[in-house]
C-alpha cells in the first residue's frame, strides 16, 4: 500500500463530513475520497443485514479507487458492520464509536458518562458496550436527542431553539451526574458550541465534552504514523473528493456547513 | 360490502394516528383497522417504486381483513401510489393530500397558499399540483419544516421551542402573502394550536389553517354517506384495531399521543 494513497470515508449521508474536516484538521497532507450514500440514507431505521450490505458496498466502491485505509464515518455502520468489513476487506478499517467512548473513558473521573446520539444509536447500546471494553467500572447514560440532526442540517446552531433543546437532552444527563458527554452523531459537531455552554451551565465547568468526529481524527494519525502509512509532507494540502449515490437539491449548502468550507462538485456513483 | 365492516387506515408509521383520531372524531360508529409499517418507517426518503410497492403490501393486508375502504394517511403514498392502488384494489381508496387541497383552494381570498410539510413532500410537488387541479389561478408555496415531526414525536409542543420553529417556517409563506396555510404532514395536527397562534400573530386572524387529517375525515364522511356505505349508528362506539409491522419500544406513549386516548395492544403483523 503506498502511503500517498487517499483515506477513504464513508457515511450513509453527509454527517460524515464532520469528520472529513476533523481529519482535514489533523491530517492535512492526506488526500481524502469521502462517499455518502445518500440516495439511501438514513440507514438508522434499516435492520443490521440491510445495514451491512449497503456497508459493504460502499466500502468496496472505495476500495477500488485505491484507498490506503477505509473510515467509517456513520455510527449505525459503526455498530453493526465493522468486523464484517475486516474480514471482508483486505485494509485497515476504523470506525466512530470506538473513538470517543475511549476517550470518554479516559476523562471520566466520576465514572459516569453521558452520550447524545440518535434514537437509534441509543437503542443499539453501542456506546455502553463500547465504554465498557475500555472500564466495567464505569455507567453509560444514553440520551437520545432527534432534534439535534434537523437543527444540524438546516444549520439552526445559535440562538434559542438549540439552546433549549440542548438544555432538555443535557437535563438527564445532568441529574444523573455525568462528567463527560459524548456526542455520538456526525451531525452533533456542529453544535458543539451550545451543547459545551449548556452542559457547563448545567453540569459545571470541569464538563468534558468529546466531538467523536476528532476522536476518529487522533485515532485515525496516530494508526497511519504507527503504520508509515503516513502521506509525504512534502506532497503539500491534499485533496477531498466527494462522491455521492443521490445528488440532493440542497447539497452545496448542506455539504458545506457539514465540511466547514465549499463543497462542490460531487460526482454521482451507482453502487 | 357491508356498512359496518372496518375502515382501513394505513401509514408508513405511527403519524397516521392523527388521521384516525380525526375519523373517530367525525365518525364515531365506524370500526376502524390502523396499519402503520413502523419497520420501514420513514417512506419519505425511498424512491416512488418502493413506495408503491410496500403501500400495496399494506393495503392488501388491510383488503384482506375485510375492510370496506382504504384511507391513506401517509402524505408520501398519497404522492405516488392512489391510482395504482385504486385499479389493484376492488374496493374506494382516499388519499390524504387532495381534500387538504381542496379545502385551501375553497378558503384562499388571496389565491395564495401555503404549504407546511416534510422536505420530501414539498419536493415531490403533490400539493401545487393538487391545488392547481381545482384552481389554476392560486400560487401554491410550499415551505419544508424538518423541526415539526421530531416536535411532535417528542410531544414538545408548547412553549419557546416550537413556537420560535412555526416562527421560522412561517415567515417565507407571511412574506409571500398566504391566506391559507395547509399542514401536510400527518404529524402536524399535534402543533395545530401553537401553529395558528404564531400564524395569527404574524399573518393576521383572518388566516386559515387547514389541518389535512380533518380534511380526509371530513371527505371520508361524505363518501361513506354518498355511498350509502355508513356503519349503523344502533351498533354505538366503533372500536380501534392497531397493526404495527414492528412495535417500537416506545409505541405506547407515541401512540397515544397521536391518537388523543390511551393507544395499547398492537399486533404485530408481518407484509
Amino acid at each position: 500500500m503506498t502511503k500517498n494513497a487517499p483515506l477513504g470515508v464513508f457515511d450513509s449521508g453527509l454527517g460524515g463530513l464532520t469528520v472529513v474536516r476533523a481529519l482535514r484538521a489533523a491530517l492535512p497532507h492526506e488526500d481524502i475520497v469521502y462517499l455518502g450514500d445518500t440516495a439511501r440514507v438514513p440507514y438508522g431505521t434499516k435492520g443490521p443485514a440491510t445495514v451491512t450490505r449497503y456497508a459493504l458496498a460502499c466500502a468496496s466502491h472505495l476500495v477500488a479507487r485505491g484507498v490506503k485505509a477505509i473510515v467509517i464515518a456513520c455510527n449505525t455502520v459503526s455498530a453493526v458492520a465493522p468486523a464484517l468489513l475486516r474480514v471482508e476487506l483486505d485494509l485497515p478499517v476504523l470506525e466512530v464509536i470506538e473513538p470517543g467512548a475511549r476517550a470518554a473513558a479516559e476523562a471520566t473521573k466520576s465514572f459516569k458518562v453521558g452520550v447524545l446520539a440518535t434514537a437509534g444509536t441509543i437503542a443499539s447500546g453501542a456506546y455502553p458496550r463500547a465504554v465498557a471494553s475500555f472500564s466495567t467500572r464505569i455507567e453509560t447514560y444514553g440520551q437520545a436527542a432527534p432534534l439535534l440532526v434537523p437543527l444540524a442540517e438546516e444549520g439552526w446552531t445559535e440562538g434559542e431553539v438549540p439552546r433549549l433543546a440542548a438544555r432538555k437532552y443535557l437535563e438527564p444527563l445532568a441529574r444523573a451526574g455525568v462528567d463527560v458527554i459524548v456526542l455520538g452523531c456526525t451531525h452533533y459537531p456542529l453544535l458543539f458550541p451550545v451543547i459545551e455552554a449548556e452542559a457547563k451551565a448545567m453540569l459545571g465547568s470541569g464538563v468534558t465534552i468529546i466531538d467523536s468526529a476528532r476522536a476518529v481524527a487522533r485515532d485515525v494519525a496516530a494508526f497511519l504514523a504507527s503504520r508509515d502509512l503516513a502521506a509525504d509532507p512534502a506532497r503539500g494540502a491534499g485533496s477531498i473528493r466527494l462522491l455521492v449515490t443521490d445528488v440532493p437539491k440542497t447539497f452545496d449548502d448542506t455539504a458545506s456547513r457539514f465540511l466547514g468550507s465549499a463543497a462542490t462538485g460531487a460526482e454521482q456513483v451507482d453502487l
